[in-house]
Parts: structure tokens; sequence; C-alpha cells
């Protein structure tokens, strides 16, 4: 059987510096991935990289931007973190995505490494879900201009500073005035996002088909603030109205440090991100196993 | 300015006992409204009673399916429970609807009785704000058939008995198992829900515009299991799996025995009730007001 | 080595039913402890029952206030639900009690079946921790007379009806009164029933040392009607003011209907139950493993 | 009548700069306070300050600690966290304190100052409710060395730094291990400091009676790691095992940075802060006034 996917990268795992792993020269496990691509009939296309070694050079390298607009798939080996970073970077370009775990599964990256072969024949083949999973857009306006725009997968988070009390912020929803909000911090969650930092922090969980963020505050000091579901169509604008040191982040990645009366404005992207998981594959099986539920037990 | 509504229904405040009461034998307040009205160029029609005073009669009184069909404008006096239970029994018609409110304001009757006039005279010009809530379909399944079936505007409850343990619970949405769950009970809401009962068991708030319900577990015995959103474009179905004298309620209204095996099957009807607001009206300045948000203090 | 506790008694399975298992006509497992027993130069006594096989008799049968009365130790053999049957019973007796677990471990019976002789050997030898657990006395008060009186080691729990609305509770302490709370219920729970229904319903976690219960409420309708901690030097007073169908159990066991103007008054029993675990064992290990903390894991 | 206390400290609002308003240079409120104190037999003393404006000095000036020396009451004018200085400081030497509020009543200071005459002659003649709190006292330990000490009368807070994810603390009780937990920080707090921030995280309510502390993990990875009461008979220590720049603060006043291995170790202090209330204050009033319950209400 041929694989429906001709051009077909290959994305390693994406560190916690920042460098990605060098799939042009690859270890042993990126190597015999795209030796087993090949056998598929695809070709393998690698991240083009600055530092690549010397002899290196067996597959076509490209830039991620390049991956995007030529190729049909992704096959990205790594875990969630790797797999949030690849989807914001393409997202623009609308490439499938397939993460292949290399230690425990997460939400996102569902296939074991271990068992990779069996898995893929028949989703390079066409026999896949397809799971579709929005993107914010997010933009920090400082006196009326933009400062820093950011994307984000998970979550936008805006934080106390670490030595200061709590921050207090005023929510808009569209043109209408939410609330101000006296708390730790505030989480505005994707679905993608629910089953982390919001989670910890008291937040529902949200099935992807959800078209809604969820905002989720950090120890609130009015004990009726709960997480509210807003739909994803407008518009949520968060000011800081007071507290030292404030900072946003986005996705844990990137930051910007917030000065009073600044503004974060998070919309959802024209783009969403597209993961392929193996046919039969439900959203709820993962629930099922990450959260530990009917597991007997107390 | 006359009223663009034409023929308007004057619903009284729906008892506890089920007995409405008797707007055609309108007491001072509904017959004042009444005469208001009539002012702004509307017919009043009344709902019709069986046991209707002698004498009464001097609007035109039609059944609720009646009003349904012939009229332009329900302006319903009461609270939240009665404008639930005419909204869910006037859903098929598309009636819109408005509420007055006797006592303390409500999450959907927001217009105090002691200034209705100033604030229904743009409204009845066609100055509003349409807040449209959807409407939850649900079934008693037993051996395969359908033994109950019953509407709801906020939530359906699967309850354990009053002196029983725990039930157990498997829970599907479309074609797909999410989990059995072990708790006293489980609530599937609406976003009008999400307010009610729902927000007393650590569910989320949700605005009207968001597409699905929430599933809240009370006191569940698997600490992951926290409430989540499901999209409304599938069924949800809960079986009871375990547990004694387990029942289901649907708006806290209409109430189901049930036994092992029978499933509760959740859809969202092709009806949805249609609210009127004064113009500027916003869901937020409600969730503020009723939730005591910014109002300083500890 | 010879055992310090010189009349042993081996008290079974105390059954869903109320009927323990006999011991007297013991089945393999209990034989064999027993032959155990006999071999670390301890006397067996089993707890008498009414319907004895013919024929048995191999061990000097006794009531369960007897046993109270006249052994040195109760070897129980069951899980946490039994342990928690025979110590409310022999509690006035202070006898000291061992937990074997035949299933899965539980929070108090912590002794697995399979290895249960080198655990009893040093334990039986002077080596154990003492763990003492408080016990609650509880009664119904309706007309200024005690209708209902029963011991509890987790928790007294008011409950409104199956089918009925929030139960209106007023809440004093000792001579002040705390609040009136609108809810599904109220659950009093020792530290030991605080890893129980408690905190399916959101309390807290309270090391047995601490001599307080907590109150948590169940799907309150106020949001700052919080778990309160309260010191069990004063009595607990709940008064029932509204509702239908309320009642009142003690342990899951029995079981009080309710009348408007009932009240349950808790205090502390005098009694404190005595469990002995291995040496070295501590509270924490046990929560650790039951509650399934640091096992790596999302 | 005559007032029991033969000298009392006027002790002005602590500033948020760690300046407290100079009472011996009394603005019109302290001195209509310190001259109603004269009327009741009192002699007046304030606490000293560096820079008293030239010509005060109507009162005998002491530093605080001369002030917990040899005088019998203080009289402490500002919010709960003036009181909750003031007590630290001077808890060693078990001075009553009395709090008028100049603003929103708190949960400590409840005498409001438009009728603190009517409430303290009594109280000044011996009629008064006493209110014993405890302290903490923590301790930094780096390789051995105690490298800063600090008190505190509501919490201690171990914290993620601003732009970091989350720490790994590791928590023991006396010799025993509880857990390893990963969260955004966690809060060790007394009953006192349960209705501050411990509430806003997710914490019980305890009443001062209680002699333990809560241990409260903020926003907290896994699930099960829920609020835990613990007797503050034994020592909590808590060792930081991972995180950047986090830090760990003592009532939101002293701060000590962190580094991997610190340990935190809070035990409870000798001292207990003896704070007086009206004759029939009760706690349980102060929480029903400042939490909203029983207002009716959503």
């Amino acid at each position: 059987m041929t694989s429906r996917f001709r051009h077909v990268a290959l994305i390693g795992k994406y560190q916690a510096s920042g460098v990605r792993a060098q799939v042009d020269a690859p270890d042993s496990v990126t190597s015999e991935i795209a030796t087993f691509l090949e056998s598929q009939g695809c070709e393998v296309i690698v991240e083009e990289s600055a530092n690549a070694a010397p002899g290196s050079g067996r597959y076509r390298a490209l830039t991620l931007d390049q991956i995007g607009e030529q190729c049909d798939l992704g096959l990205v080996v790594g875990g969630d973190g790797t797999m949030l970073g690849v989807g914001r970077q393409l997202a623009r370009h609308g490439l499938p995505l397939i993460g292949i775990n290399r230690g425990r599964l997460g939400f996102i990256t569902d296939i074991p490494l271990d068992s990779y072969q069996a898995t893929l024949i028949p989703m390079l083949a066409g026999e896949f879900e397809e799971d579709h999973r929005s993107l914010m857009h997010a933009q920090v306006i400082r006196n009326e201009e933009v400062v820093f725009t950011a994307y984000a997968m998970n979550d936008v988070v805006l934080n106390r500073g670490a030595t200061s009390g709590m921050v207090e912020l005023s929510v808009s929803v569209g043109r209408h005035f939410v609330a101000n909000q006296r708390a730790d911090g505030l989480i505005i969650a994707t679905a993608t996002g629910s089953t982390a930092y919001a989670l910890s922090a008291g937040g529902p969980l949200l099935h992807p088909a959800i078209p809604g963020w969820v905002l989720v505050p950090i120890a609130p000091h009015t004990l009726s603030n709960r997480p509210i579901l807003l739909p994803d169509a407008d518009e949520v604008t968060i000011e800081l109205v007071a507290g030292r040191d404030a900072s946003a982040n986005f996705d844990m990645q990137s930051l910007a440090s917030l000065q009073h009366g600044d503004r974060i404005v998070v919309r959802r992207s024209d783009y969403r991100v597209r993961f392929l998981h193996p046919k039969g594959w439900s959203y709820f099986d993962t629930l099922r196993k990450k959260l530990h539920w009917n597991e007997g037990g107390s």
C-alpha cells in the first residue's frame, strides 16, 4: 500500500532550550522512522538547521515555513509541547500533523514509538481521524499601539509579579464589560489548554469541538468569580488595572511584561491546527487514560 | 408610538402547585399592566383557565398553545421559574417572551415591576436585544422503548436515592464512550442552567452563545471527574449501571424513577426560546449583579 | 517469640447485609489465621453467631461485647467498612484493633492477606504504631426528646429527599449560631471520614491528630459556604428548617427520617478507637498511596 | 467607671511603606481617642517615632518593645493588616490588643470608629471576649544554616517565579514525608490566615481554636493534592526541589529568595496573640458578615 501523503516532513523534538534536535543528522530513532517512511513511498524532508553536522544531508532539508508550503504531512517526534510548538508555527499552512511520542503518551501525541509502524501504515493510506484545534491570536496593546503579538494553542496567562500581591484586571468580551477581577492571575484557555494549567487552577474540561474559550481566575479574591465559558467569536480584552510586575505569557513560551493600562486582546485565529489520529481515536479515550478515570480505586 | 407587537399575551406567575395565577381574573397588578398594554395599541390576551371566576372575561382568553400560535409576544409576570416553564411550553412556537419580575430580579426576568412602563415602551416599539436559549429534549429509554419524554431549559439531573449510596453512570457522547462515573448524581446543564444547580455543584458559567452542555458530577468518587463541556450537536446518553432508587428530573419539575439499564438521552431541541431584553442589556451585567461581583469587600 | 496479646479475637468480614462471616465455622483463610495466632501463643476467640454450623466450635465463641471485655486484641479480616463497624461497637472497651485486608488495601486496613504473617509477628510482639481515631456521638432531638442515637467514625450526613429541592439547615456550635445553609445536604466528618464522602463533596483532608470536625456543605446555594473546621470540644447542632423528606445517616449505616424542627446534635464521644499499625506506619504513606500522589502522570 | 487597663498604648495605622502614622503628632481622630482614654482613667502612651514633629509630645512615647513591656493594653487604629503587624511584634509580651477600624470592618478589627466609645467603655471595664491566635515561627535553612527567620500570623507562602513554570516541593511533617507537590506554590495558613489568601486558593475555613495549620496547594498539578489539615504540634518542612526564581513570603511582608535544597521550617511559636472583642462577640458572626452568608442572595 502506498502513502497518500507524498512529501512527509520529519520534525524532531523541540528542546527546552528552543533548539530542535537535528533530524538532518538524525539519531537512530528518527533515522529508522525516515527509512520506514521511504518504504511506504514517501519522500522524506527534514527540518533545516543552521548547525547541521557535515556529512549529513541524506534527506532534503527545508525551513519550517517551506515545510508548511511544500509538504503534505508533518510527522512530529516528541511530546505535547513539541507538537504545540510546531502546530503554532505551521497553522497558517494547514499542514496535517501526526505525533509520535518517545515517552509517556500525551493528550495530543498519542502514538507510542514502539508500535509506530503498525499505527502509521493505515494512517498513511488515508485511514485516520481529523482533530482540529483552534488557535489564539493575542496582542498586547499599549497606548493604542500593538507592542507584542503571539499565538497560543493552550492558553494566554496573566500573572501577578512573584513577590507582589494580586493583580486587578478588567475583563471585556466584544463590546461588553464582564467584570473587574482581583486575583493572582487569569488564564484564557482553549479546549486544548483546558487539560493543562487551566485544569490545575480549577477550570472545566472542554471538548475540542466547543467554539469557546474558558476564563479561569487563579486564586480569585471574590469566591463567586468562577470559570466562565465564552464564545470564541468575540474578542476577549483584559486590561491591567493594578498590580506590580505583572506579565503575560503565551503557551508558557513567549512573555510580555505589562504596564498599567496595557490591554491583552485575544481573538480566534483564522487558522486551525490539524492533528491526525489513528482510526477509531476518541478524545474521551485520551481523557480517561490521562486523568486516570475508571481505574477502580479511590 | 405604537407597539410593533399587535397581540400580546399576559401570562401570570406559575405557581409551585402547577396552577398559574388567574390572569383572566386579574389582580390589580396584571390588570394595570393590561391597561398599559392597551394604551400602547396592543390587544391583550390572557391565558385560559378552567376555573375562571364568573364575570371575568374582560380579555380574550386562550390556551398556552393558542397563545403560541396566535400571539406576537408573551409578557410573563413572575420569576425565573415561571419564565422557564412558559419558555419550555412555548418554545416550538418561537414566541418572544419578556419577563417582569415582582420580586428580586432573576437571571432572565430582569424588568422590575416598579418601572416596567418606562422599560416596555421602547421595547414594544422594537428597541430590544434578543437572547436565544437552547432547549434540551430528554428521553428515558427502557428496553429500547421511550418511557418518558421531557424538555428542559436548565438541566437534566440524575440522582441517587436519598438513603442509598452512590449511583454508577455510564456516559456516552454520540457514539463515543466517555466514562463510568460513581457519584451522588450528574447534572447536564445548558448555559441557562449553568447559573443554577450546576453552579452549586462546582460547574463553570456558560455564556448562552456557547453551543454546548456542561456535565457536572455531584460529589464524584474520582477527584479528576471534573465538569466537562460537550458540544450540543451530539446526543448525550447516560445509562444507570448501579445504584438504588435513582431518579431523573428535568428542570426540577417532571420526574422519572429509574431502573438499572435505563438510558437518559439528551439532545438539543430544534426549538430555541426567545427572550427579549431592554436595549443595551448584557448577559454579563446580570452575572455581575446576581453573583455580587465587584462589590468591594471580601 | 510470644505474643504480648494473650486473648485475640478473630473478627470476620462485616457483610453488606449486616451478617458477619462465620468465623466459628471458618473459611480456609480465617482458619489459617487462627492456626497462625495459636502458633504465636495466643488463645483465639471467635465471634459468637446464632447460626453457627453444627460441628464448628473449635474456638471459644463470644459476643462482640464479651470480646470487648475479655480480649486483648481484635484482628479484623475485611475492608475499611468492616473495621469502622467493629470500631464503633468496641470503642467503649478500648480494645486495640488490627485490620487484615482481603482485597485492595484501605485507609485503615493496611495489612495485605498475602503477607500477614511477617507483618503480624513483630506487631504481636509489641512492635506497632498506635493510631487513635475519634468517634462521634449523634442524637436526633424532636420536641426536646432524644428520638435517635448513633455513633459514627466517618460522618453524620444530612440529606434532602431524592426528589425534592434543597434543605435549609441552621447550624450552631456550642451556644453560637454559625449560619443558615441551603444545600443538598451537609456532612459533618471526622478526620477518618475526611477521606470518604466529605472528600468527594469538596472537603479538605484532616490528619487524625486534629481535634476537630469538618462541616462540608453538599452543593451549597451560597458559593462562599465553604468547608469549615470546628473544634470537637463543642457540640455541633444542625436544625432542619425547611425541605421535604430529609434524612440523616450515620456512617452510611443507620438512618433517621427528619421532620422540620428536628435537631441533630453531634458531640465527641469519650471513647476513641484504637487501631494498631506496623512499626514505621505513617498516615501520609497511606494518603499518598490511596490518592495516587507522586505517581508521575498528569 | 474606671478602666481596668491602666497604661494603654495607642498604636496607629501601619502604612504600606512600613512607616506607621505618627500618633505622637496625632491626627484629629487619634487625638480624640486619646482624650477619651484619659477620660476613662487610662494613661495614654504613643509609639515613639524617629521623625516626630517638633512640638508633639503631649503623650509619653515608647518603642513597640517598651510598649509590650510596660503597657496593659494596645489600642490599634487601622485595618486587619495593621493589627496583624502589631500582633506579630508584640506577641512575646502577651499584650492584649483591641482593633478600631477606620474603614470597612475586618475579620479582626471589628470596632467601627463611629461608635468606638460605647463599645470601649464596657471593654475597658473588663467586659470582653478573649480571642487567642496562634503565631507561626518560620525559618529558611540553607546548607544546615538558618539564613532567614520570620513570624507570621496569616500564612507562609512558597511561590514559583513570575515567569517560570511550577515549583516542586517536598513536604514533611515532623519526621514523616508527606508528598512531593508540583504546583504554582503552597500556602501554610493559620486559622487567622484561612480567611485570607488560603481561601482564594481553595482552602477551608478554620476556627481559631483548631490547633492546626492548613496546607493549601496553589494550582496543583495533581488534582488529588487537596488542602490538608495538620496538627501544629509538629514542624512542617518544605524543601524546594525544583523551580526557578522561587521565593517565600511571610504574611505577604518579609520575603526570602529560595535556592534548590532550601528548606522552610514552620513551627508554632510559643507565643500567642491576644485579641479582645466586645462581650458577646462570636467568630461566626464575623464570618457571616464578611462572607455574605444568609443575605438572601443569588
